[in-house]
């Protein structure tokens, strides 16, 4: 007989039809209900055992987390909190779950004792919530860039260039440790390693990026990338997937429009296609929330956040701006600011950009044009010679959600700057010459995104937003 | 004025409307044709000139791959090619191309050239045909698991396991060459690098997907997957992207159920969406094939082969009746083969799957149940106790694109099968909690995403199907 989906009964009106299902039992209780789940949806289907006539051997292997195929009539329910539920007529155990050894029991487990078992996690029901978000999230992107005619690229995971400037970067090689052989002058032979050089792994696929959309126009990359940073907080990663459209002919401000746009149309898919996973969620942080003191709870709940953004315009600041509203903000004056603002080229903290999104205006942010000073080699000099077309995108307990710039098109200003910087050219011989053979104004950015994962789902880490986080000492499983 | 794409301009037939449009000149003929692309589209639209009265100096700026800007009047075209055209009205050169340096000339360059430049060869109509069709492809994958009800989980690229057992993995490492911490013992101490433990690249997400499958019923992944295997091979790539979806509750026929499903749906939607850049493919690979002896020239033409394998069924053969075939084959009898099959448990060599998928069957083929010595340790062992559930699809020209099984649910028999080939349980501990928390029949398959976008661009090498390819000595850009 043919098998049907938790989420097809659920939505089913085929009553008194015979039907079969396969799931895990989430809970058995009264010994005769199954709350039954196979992961296509949240929700459990209630199956009532008619426990008068059934095994006892049987019933008491209808434990948490069991295997479990099921056939039976399908019928309205006259139980509280569901309208469907299946009257079990064969009930076979596909595999027994110990409940003196499993580890996840139906109580509430800290985060932490979760991520220690991060293959398990995954059947609670916050952590499928969020990865079935997670998931839908990444269709959204692709579908946004597709039909707005952007072709995916996949730029290299392993690379040869060490210049891609956006963090500290993991060696890949082939030599056993402490083993790599040496040349005559003593160093280390990186001819002999698998790749014929030294290697590292990503830090961006941007510059490569850069080279597609020289010629197709539109393009994305949606990837791993790694930093290789002890930054030990609930923001980062050492391993996480980032986002980096780039497109040709767009100028600073249309590269601020399709930040904007972009996110809105992914978190209105996600509004429209998880309404029962961010409904969950949705309670999930007001529960939370009611552990925290009055003062520290947000205005808004979780659904009305993303609301929020998908309805209101980003508003669009100007570092110098931006240096002005803090430098006159009452906790600067205060001296509240562990970092004070007083003049103009500080890079700006992550208190200053809380303060911004969250006090001052209360929605994203989309600053724009920082001091050159503070920003990589490849963003476009102003004409003032001071600042540069770059803008971050910063989301109310978040931060920075987005990093983009346009791009230095100009041969000769880009030459000018990595030279100050001391950026061989050799190693970017390739680079230059999108700028030397038909060069274009053009512009992108990079989205990283576990962080629009945590922003839609409510969690409070990124470790809990990504299957099997990668951080300082710790690459389990 | 709002800039238009190439693509919509072609489709558009505003005619005598003032249009304006952004791109690359593909060639310029006669001092007055330009072919413009700004890929949109494979194909470019033609800007006249009014060369009478444009300035001399401008004129000789109109070289291949220089960027222009273009507003004019669309009009329909005259000329032989096209049903619409621009009549310039103003023409700025955004970005110079010295045609006495640019490397790629509007003739036929060969592809090992083309490798060397692989950041311009992107500017070519092939390379740009073959980047599309894999974008779309990309999407169609994700398209089709999120419409039948799959999520996408991204298991991790570093990783702490090294009993994939899928080939040679790359290291991962924090340390510098040469100057690993040694500890007391005089071994690496490995607690000292980035992940306290040794890591490396990731061979395949299938152990992680597992008991992801186990949670949320249906799963797949998409991402990078590593080989440092010396294969210098047209088939071979030390990076490369794998799809590799894992259902709970399937067993092996609806595994290869899925397969031929999946392969025909992605081929469906590219046949359908790329029909341009499919039609200049096709056309280029039977000029390609002109130049070869009649005897080694294909019968099909792509889009032929293309339609064949979305028309018609994949041929399901057990091992044990493939080997029955090769031993009575011709070639055998006559000792062609390199390796002669006498008996059954041999490994099928690529001429064996050649000879069953090109002459014998001439078309997919789906093996399954292989001898159980040849397969990985995780596949399901058949009653008869000597063969697996596993399953290869073959596809003419490309041999392996599709390589899976069905997964040993029963923890004492994948205990015992670990033990023979000494592979710790510490080290897969959280790998047999799926098998000992409610197990159940499982299956999946990986499949070698740039395999199946050389078979359906018609591609001969692996490395001109992904941007830039690594291989053995070869990590450029």
């Amino acid at each position: 007989m043919k098998r049907s989906s938790v989420k097809e009964l659920l939505h089913s009106n085929k009553f008194l039809q015979e039907v079969h299902v396969k799931g895990w039992v989430r809970t058995f209780r009264s010994n005769r209900f199954i709350a039954l789940n196979d992961g296509s949806t949240i929700n459990n289907i209630q199956c009532v055992v008619d426990f008068e006539n059934t095994n006892e051997e049987l019933l008491k292997r209808i434990t948490t987390s069991a295997a479990v195929s099921i056939t039976g009539t399908l019928i309205e329910s006259e139980g509280k909190g569901q309208t469907v539920e299946i009257k079990v007529t064969k009930l076979e155990i596909l595999g027994d779950s110990n409940p003196d050894e499993y580890p996840i029991q139906p109580k509430k487990h800290s985060l932490e004792f979760l991520r220690e078992n991060a293959h398990l996690r995954i059947r609670t029901n916050t952590f499928s919530a969020v990865m079935r978000v997670r998931s839908a999230l990444s269709f959204a992107v692709h579908k946004y860039f597709q039909e707005n005619g952007f072709n995916y690229v996949n730029t290299p995971i392993i690379t040869g260039s060490d210049a891609e400037g956006a963090g500290e970067m993991f060696h890949v090689t082939n030599f056993d440790a402490n083993k790599a052989p040496v040349n005559e002058e003593g160093n280390i032979d990186y001819t002999q390693d698998f790749f014929g050089k030294e290697t590292n792994l990503t830090v961006s696929g941007q510059l490569e990026a850069e080279t597609y959309a020289m010629a197709l126009g539109k393009v994305y990359t949606f990837g791993p990338t790694f930093r290789a940073e002890n930054s030990n907080t609930t923001r980062h990663l050492a391993e996480f997937w980032m986002i980096e459209p780039e497109v040709a002919f767009n100028d600073l401000d249309a590269n601020m429009d399709l930040s904007e746009d972009f996110i809105k149309s992914v978190l209105g898919y996600v509004l429209e296609n998880c309404k029962d996973d961010l409904a969950f969620l949705d309670n999930r942080l007001t529960q939370e929330e009611k552990s925290k003191p009055q003062a520290q709870r947000s205005d808004m709940s979780l659904l009305e956040k993303l609301n929020f953004v998908v309805n209101n315009n980003f508003k669009r600041v100007s570092y110098t701006e931006a240096i002005d509203i803090l430098r006159n903000s009452k906790p600067n004056k205060k001296k509240k600011f562990q970092f004070p603002v007083n003049e103009w080229g500080v890079d700006l903290q992550s208190e200053h950009e809380r303060y911004l999104v969250e006090k001052h205006f209360k929605c994203p942010v989309i600053l724009f044009d920082y001091p050159a000073t503070i920003k990589a080699f490849y963003m476009r000099l102003n004409d003032d010679g001071k600042t540069v077309r770059a803008m971050d995108v910063l989301f109310p307990g978040i931060g920075e959600m987005v990093g983009g710039s346009q791009r230095e098109e100009r041969l000769d200003v880009l030459k000018t700057k990595m030279a100050e910087l001391n950026i061989e050219e050799e190693e970017l011989w390739w680079y230059l010459d999108t700028r030397k053979f038909g060069t274009a104004v053009h512009s992108g950015f990079g989205l990283g995104f576990e962080r629009l994962v945590l922003f839609t789902t409510g969690m409070g880490n990124i470790r809990d937003v990504i299957p099997f986080p990668r951080t300082p000492q710790n690459a389990e499983f």
